[in-house]
């Protein structure tokens, strides 16, 4: 089956951007090339968060060839091009896609996102690039899902930079 | 110079507690052992945050033999046996202690001692047990000390049970 992961590049105290929403302080590398590189070559779908995604646009990114892509918002009512809008129930339509043949399915969001989709029992792993920084404050990687969430640890190297990559299962 | 050592074991999310202050999700193990053994033996004073001592405590620790504790508290105002009392400006007694002669100093708090000494720049060394579960919510490792800290990863490798341990140097 396919499996959704959710992941990103967050700091030593668990932020995704600093209080003004800044990302200066990503280290890139040919470790994150490779790492980015081996996770698109083996998915083929995108989850965005609303606020993620509103970013993702700010840089140039979003949608992407080959990929398709999934807008969760509760406050857009018009898709943009190149994604479908999902306006309810993030776990139903996670597990529907689950279901069907395809590749894995990758979540880009601010916390929110993923947090509702760990609630809904549907993420499979997680995967950071922890950075060697303490932001204080910004948007969190990880938000309280109201319950624990065991995992088991896959994999932990470090990287260029002083960056840590750590990934798990969820149990 | 003596280094000032912030540390401790936390979730992947960064609480050093679970939401009831729990903390029966913790793997004790040979690495964990032989690592605590290494810390003590490079070690002759602790700083407790006062929380952090009522939970020492409760767990029947707080003094150790051939250890000077000193307690950081605004609203204790008789020192309890075996350490000595500090309720006012925690920077400046590190300043003092990192003058004197002696062994490293180890920091045990909940994120307000620590959060406090970081501000104050007296911190030197940050290295954490991250265990593999989401706790979502409780005592965080890290409050914002209203500034970016950079670090220097000095080491990371993964520990028995998931654990994966990383200790910096504070930039």
């Amino acid at each position: 089956m396919r499996k959704v992961i959710y992941g990103g590049a967050c700091s030593l105290d668990g932020f995704l951007t600093d209080r003004d929403g800044g990302i200066d302080w990503l280290h890139f590398s040919k470790d994150v090339e490779q790492i980015m590189a081996q996770s698109w070559k083996n998915a083929d779908t995108i989850l965005f968060g609303r606020k993620t995604w509103e970013v993702a646009v700010a840089h140039g990114g979003g949608s992407m060839p080959g990929v398709k892509g999934y807008l969760f918002s509760r406050t857009i009512t018009k898709a943009p091009p190149g994604v479908e809008l999902v306006s309810h129930d993030a776990g139903t339509l996670v597990r529907t896609l689950k279901s069907e043949p395809g590749k894995d399915i990758i979540v880009m969001s601010g916390g929110n996102l993923a947090t509702a989709l760990l609630q809904a029992g549907v993420i499979d792993e997680i995967g950071f690039n922890v950075h060697p920084v303490l932001l204080g404050a910004g948007t969190p990687a990880f938000r309280d899902p109201g319950q624990r969430v065991n995992l088991e640890l896959l994999e932990s190297r470090a990287l260029d930079g002083g960056c840590v990559l750590v990934s798990y299962r969820v149990k």
